[in-house]
């Protein structure tokens, strides 16, 4: 009965946590007498841009999952949101990806400068650092979570990802797609003994969104347990939890590039093609791609059942993640 | 007895403390699966593009002088010296400073590119406060290491320096002097009743410093001494120390722009005056510049006369600053 009703509640608390969230980035950026306006403002420009705060969200409902205060993780929901502000700020950068537009609004860069955009950046992912040991009170979980953000941020993980992304690695693999081993994304066919070519390219495609995305998601439910003081086993569950919404997220952002509408979305869709990025889809097809994030937000969920009911909001937000429509 | 030989005490250990640091450089950039090669090509070649190495150097000094031992404060001046070398990276952009020199060399975008120098940034800054938090084994240290890196890098600190210098916050002031205030460099010649004006620009120029340069070098020595376990007293005075070292270090910068040798730099000279920036030399001339400059350096050696002889090390280093041809 209780599990029925989960989603319902989920999308409620979504929505409350989102508000707390949110008043926590605005506390974090609030004028104070070193910060140069500019650079505080076009901080501020990017994190209130919106999104959906899935990251810090989901550091709240890990440590309430965990029986923790949620209150008690909103350093690191906005240290969280911070870093992955950060990226899309440095992401958009000419040098990098070279956008104009991010969630309907010009990007950083465009509305500031170049020097401001890179310096708010900077100055967002530091400050995510000095938000956790300021604001954590138990030493030895605030070393957990710095531990957890940065590896999951840095060389290894995200800025990593970004580098190989930046390095073709993802186009590179389309390309040697064109001799088979792809689908047309509508019909879904390919050959059988192409079958075990395309896992391997699968394989590939999921390390690198792995590193890109993934490991930053995994550190939003790593840190909600650490605060709420989970055994090592339950961090270890919480992580593989993350694992499998990441790879689905990315599966989910990678279809509504296909099947998404722009004005909702914020920004141009159908651009994968257009780049000649491999792409689930383009791999999989439609169907099988839907298949896929479906069987992996059910493992997520059941990876988390030994929370019991307390896990049941954790779940829903998982159960968004198939179902959001931007 | 003792007191008099501590500048070449001080010498010698510079070089080998540098040793020590610049082998802890190598052991965090080595090799390792998930870092694409290209990226982590690109911070070991900023990072071991040489300097002083002055603040890490510091780090150990400022442990040693606290009675604690240097080899525990290695991942405490490994992450200081990222910091300042993703600093170093991102200042040079074309956005920035756009800079094709740094140290003799072709600066990191130049030798590799953009995109890939904006990440070797984002990923030293992020791996710093990932050594601090992985190998500074008591948490309650680790924590106080990591807010005092990222609060001196950050918005406040560092970053909101730069962001100053770059919204013309010097070549104001210096526009502004046209009409009085400063002097000939060379004669040092100013008029009585434009001494006060001059007071109040010099505290200017410090206040941006401060933030620029100084709150990162005085984290050098808080650092090493939370390293050494040392009292809330001792910290105060090690951080007093560095404030009047930092400023002294940025005067004796200026002097070098002026007086410095092309090739011994490894950077162009005279580039102040031809950007019209004020400078220390520009506001108070050659000599009082120098005067100056002395003075904060006798502060500072005073201000650690409680710690005895253990202090004569990192008097030493405080000397270096002046005497130092590069």
């Amino acid at each position: 009965m209780e599990r029925s009703i989960a989603p319902r509640k989920g999308r409620l608390v979504f929505g409350e946590f989102r508000k707390i969230v949110e008043e926590g980035f605005e506390r974090y950026l609030a004028p104070n007498h070193d910060c140069p306006a500019r650079l505080r403002e076009s901080m501020r420009y990017s994190v209130e841009a919106g999104g959906k705060r899935l990251r810090p969200v989901m550091v709240l409902l890990a440590c309430e999952a965990c029986g923790g205060n949620p209150t008690d993780a909103i350093p690191a929901a906005v240290a969280i949101e911070f870093i992955h502000t950060y990226s899309l700020i440095h992401d958009d950068l000419p040098a990098m990806d070279n956008d104009d537009l991010r969630r309907g609004r010009p990007t950083n860069h465009k509305q500031f400068d170049e020097a401001t955009a890179i310096l708010a950046g900077d100055g967002l992912l530091t400050l995510a650092f000095e938000i956790l040991t300021r604001d954590i009170k138990n030493a030895d979980v605030a070393v957990a979570c710095v531990l957890d953000l940065a590896s999951a941020a840095g060389v290894d993980g995200m800025v990593g990802g970004q580098m190989a992304d930046l390095q073709g690695e993802i186009a590179e693999m389309a390309d040697a797609s064109q001799d088979g081993g792809t689908v047309d994304p509508e019909s879904g066919q390919t050959g059988a003994d192409e079958q075990c070519e395309q896992t391997g390219k699968v394989l590939q495609l999921e390390a690198i969104h792995l590193r890109k995305t993934g490991r930053l998601l995994r550190s939003a439910l790593t840190m909600g347990g650490r605060i709420a003081k989970a055994d090592k086993n339950t961090v270890e569950m919480l992580d593989h939890f993350g694992k499998c919404v990441g790879l689905a997220f990315q599966i989910a952002d990678d279809l509504l590039d296909i099947t998404g509408d722009e004005a909702k979305m914020g920004k141009g869709v159908r651009k994968d093609a257009e780049l000649g990025k491999l792409t689930y889809p383009g791999l999989l097809g439609l169907e099988e791609s839907r298949r896929r994030a479906t069987s992996l937000i059910d493992e997520a969920c059941r990876s988390i059942e030994p929370l019991g009911d307390r896990g049941l909001r954790l779940e829903a937000l998982a159960r968004f993640v198939l179902e959001r429509d931007h």
